[in-house]
């Protein structure tokens, strides 16, 4: 049984959503159990309990829950990528695709000063489309991006392929 | 000076963001400085140290920030209410206006079982549309509204007089 196997059944999967022929691994159910909502996140900290993370880049919505909760733990800043026209301040912009359609993110051209040392966080990593584009996004504005880390990995779809030149963690994988 | 306005200084304010005549508190560059992160975080944690809370909810998106926290240190489980569409089982819907035009949020309907208690966690306290959705939507599906906590507060729109038979609790008040 790998890491994060026995969390498995806390989260439950609905098929058809959100287009049919997705199964979608839904994580809402692992949150509300105090417990393993406690030992996902303990797991996720303990992976890094000894790197230096300037900066932990939490994506627009879930992975805001892992990554400020990550932020706190590491004694780093917490920066949010977000859907375009949420962020008031300059921003960059990135396009991508995803498992199912298009989509942007952008991210605050201050957020991040050259050479900080940075950990990407989300709930999931599907194709990666998300994640490469937050990369991108990091390296764009001078972050050095260490790790990016996921709670749930879909290993057939192999989005860690494009994350290049990182480390790429995973709690839990399918 | 009340308690959290040393924390003001990390505040950055965009005048008519997101519309003209709005003046918008950027928290995202107190989230980015780690001291002012963890300092707020923790004053919010200290407020709750001794409440017996079952389940956080964090409201769509900066809601999740804070509210993953406070729920992690509490032991309690994390609910995210979040745009209609977001959410892939059953859901209640609630309609609001806020600060500028109307929004909808959803919760999952088995989120909360009857009678747990619900601390309520948002970034900011406006005119307390949403805030008070939130409180609705909680209560529709059993839940008993302990608390609603903030880290900003706008005092001039007296959002917390749409916040009836729960403790309101801000960090910071403009």
């Amino acid at each position: 049984m790998t890491a994060g196997a026995d969390l498995k059944a806390t989260i439950r999967e609905i098929p058809d959503f959100p287009k049919k022929g997705i199964l979608f691994y839904d994580i809402t159910t692992l949150l509300k159990d105090p417990n393993a909502f406690r030992s996902a996140i303990e797991r996720m900290q303990q992976q890094f309990e000894n790197a230096e993370i300037d900066k932990v880049v939490g994506i627009d919505a879930r992975g805001f829950i892992f990554g400020a909760c990550l932020a706190l733990h590491l004694k780093a800043g917490f920066i949010p990528i977000r859907k375009p026209g949420k962020l008031p301040a300059d921003v960059y912009e990135a396009t991508y695709s995803l498992e199912y359609g298009r989509n942007a993110l952008a991210i605050h051209k201050d957020a991040i000063l050259p050479g900080e040392k940075t950990l990407i966080v989300d709930d999931l990593l599907a194709t990666g489309g998300t994640a490469a584009a937050s990369v991108d996004l990091v390296r764009q504005i001078g972050g050095e991006v260490v790790s990016a880390a996921f709670l749930v990995e879909l290993m057939d779809l192999k989005g860690r392929d494009k994350l290049k030149g990182c480390e790429v963690f995973s709690l839990i994988k399918y």
